[in-house]
């Protein structure tokens, strides 16, 4: 179901020939309202890919009545001709839709540089196609469409007294070696203006897409968005609606670590006693960043030495001498110093929990990664397409 | 030669039972003046191994008699035991030498966490072992005693007109996967007092080995020394002197580099025409520590699109739309666009030369790095001792 869940959606997913294999690579989700409402976040990466630099001119007043996706291309770094091709791309949904241009999103996956006639030419007819085949069931085969080395499809719902969020999701750091595109697309029947739809995105995605880290590449195309039918006629509250939403990108966030790409742990570090959330940010990421941490997870090692390396390379407030790090539940390191014995720790598991005691404060944060794994290299190195 | 190649050095290299191996693990390094001057660099990791904390202290007077390395055990977070076995160290070197202990220096290096009993009493022996075993040809000798997983010594010494710099290096970030230490000591006979020591041998790593950045994670350990025996009665001009001390400095660099483990490339990132050298060192970082990068380039694949990616997350002046990019002399990118085909690329050559041209002021700078490798991973995940 995932985005066509909520009322007021219509989906679909179609071939379009950008995939060398032949599977679906173009979406459209449409908004049919009877509110148009929507918000979005980007990459926070200077060098950003056509459909980005598109997409953050037309968010701007807060209306989105459609977004169109493709797999099979990042159209990044190809010049004003592939602006000219998401442009294109946008005429043509709003054309067929009969709806406003400036209303309509787009984004890009795949290898940056590719964004050629050929590449214009499928997209534009995928676009034509996708349109045609809308319809309230289309979320699944919409959600099938974005994938790309994904191994499976992501999407999640959340229903409420009356109204619900949908959303699909594909993508993170190892997912796409092509580059670590995180392409995701929420929508809901829930009442809410667009002042409120992007608030209620900034937060639920700081605190969870924003904290998945898999291999510390930041995308050219990133882009996450929120779309409003209002169809449900029912007004939730902030509150409920921030938790609901947060629901969902945890959901996905959780479905995006779980499915890296090469990876063969999922890492939770949570940071606990930290003098700021900030703070706990900044550990937890350190951490997240280290290759010989992540390289130690791979090989089932314990290796507690390079976790307080990590930590000590940022500005968080903390005495070296007085950290803890759990692994797996057990006590590796007391106080900068070894507690217990390496053998006790299993990290046999996928699932690798690893807690940072700080010992200095009441803030806390999770940052979710994966290990460093010869797939992780291999998939990364081979990948041209 | 390496550190005794200079007049007024002794050294020596002794087993002390700390490498299972057998391998020599004990160096030192004696400086007979008649000057005793030191300076020293250290890693500015805020965890930071006990040998550090100890040679932070004693080399605030500029005087440094002697040096003693151990490899086999970092004595890193092994608390105030650890504290003090650095301190007995020092101890047992002076007594021996008939120095005072805040002039002897020490460094170590292997896996955080080691520094028990059984660690100080190989260490203890091994001092007064090397001290016996002290000769003016010891300089080979003190650098086999300091590698760990290298794959073979670094050495590098300067001839001048009658002065001369010796120095011996072992590590860099892939080279020590216990935690990537760096350790290393340079000798010289040339006249200069502790103050021109310091700024000549700051101003050389910092262009050296500070822009080695083999895979991005800052070790507990690293430690640059130099000593001036003052021997040969030549005063060089601090140019002379600074010009002579990089060059060993960058031949240092350069052969840990090369023999990075795990590595297939050596990659020299050249960033030019930037708006100031920290924003050219900022972009070249950027790019050093781009695993999606770095497993293209283990792969031979002219991956331009993760180069500028890994540009976008600076915040050097630039204009993602205004720059070009050389893969081994091939333009495969230029004002942000595709130009030459990746076929014109032959990236199997170990020598990778990177060079990205931000086409907005003059200043340049240089990193050096290596590329990620399915035996990078296998090093880090399976070494433990």
């Amino acid at each position: 179901m995932s985005v066509t869940a909520p009322r007021g959606f219509d989906a679909a997913g179609v071939a379009a020939g950008l995939k060398s294999t032949g599977k679906t690579d173009v979406a459209v989700v449409v908004n049919r309202g009877p509110l148009k409402v929507g918000a979005a976040v980007f990459t926070s990466n200077r060098a950003r890919a056509n459909p980005i630099l598109w997409s953050q001119q037309a968010i701007q007043d807060g209306v989105v009545e459609a977004i169109v996706l493709n797999s099979g291309g990042a159209n990044c770094f190809t010049g004003t001709f592939g602006f000219q091709t998401t442009h294109q791309t946008a005429e043509r949904a709003a054309e067929l839709l009969g709806v406003s241009s400036g209303d309509v999103l787009i984004c890009s996956t795949g290898l940056i540089g590719t964004g050629d006639e050929v590449f214009r030419a499928k997209v534009l007819d995928g676009t034509a196609k996708a349109i045609a085949a809308l319809s309230p069931d289309g979320g699944e085969a919409a959600s099938l469409a974005i994938m790309t080395t994904d191994s499976r499809p992501k999407r999640s719902v959340v229903g409420r007294d009356g109204w619900s969020i949908g959303g699909m999701a594909k993508g993170a750091g190892m997912l796409a070696p092509g580059l670590a595109t995180m392409l995701v697309v929420i929508t809901t029947d829930a009442v809410l203006d667009a002042a409120a739809a992007d608030t209620a995105l900034r937060q639920a995605t700081g605190v969870t897409f924003d904290r998945l880290d898999s291999d510390g590449c930041m995308s050219t195309n990133d882009q996450v968005t929120l779309m409003v039918s209002g169809a449900s006629g029912v007004t939730p509250t902030a509150e409920d609606f921030a938790a609901a939403l947060a629901e969902v990108c945890l959901d996905l966030a959780t479905q995006l670590q779980g499915d890296a790409e090469g990876a063969s742990h999922d890492i939770a570090i949570r940071v606990v006693h930290a003098a700021s959330e900030a703070d706990a940010v900044e550990v937890g990421r350190s951490v997240a960043r280290n290759n010989l941490f992540k390289a130690a997870i791979f090989g089932n090692d314990p290796n507690w030495g390079r976790v307080l390396a990590a930590i000590g390379t940022t500005d968080a407030a903390f005495d070296p001498y007085d950290v803890d790090v759990w692994m797996n539940g057990v006590r590796v390191c007391s106080k900068g110093g070894p507690d217990a014995s390496r053998d006790d720790v299993d990290l046999t598991p996928r699932a690798t929990d690893l807690l940072i005691d700080l010992r200095v404060g009441d803030a806390s944060a999770t940052i979710l990664t994966n290990d460093l794994t010869h797939d992780y290299v291999h998939e990364n190195s081979a990948y041209a397409s």
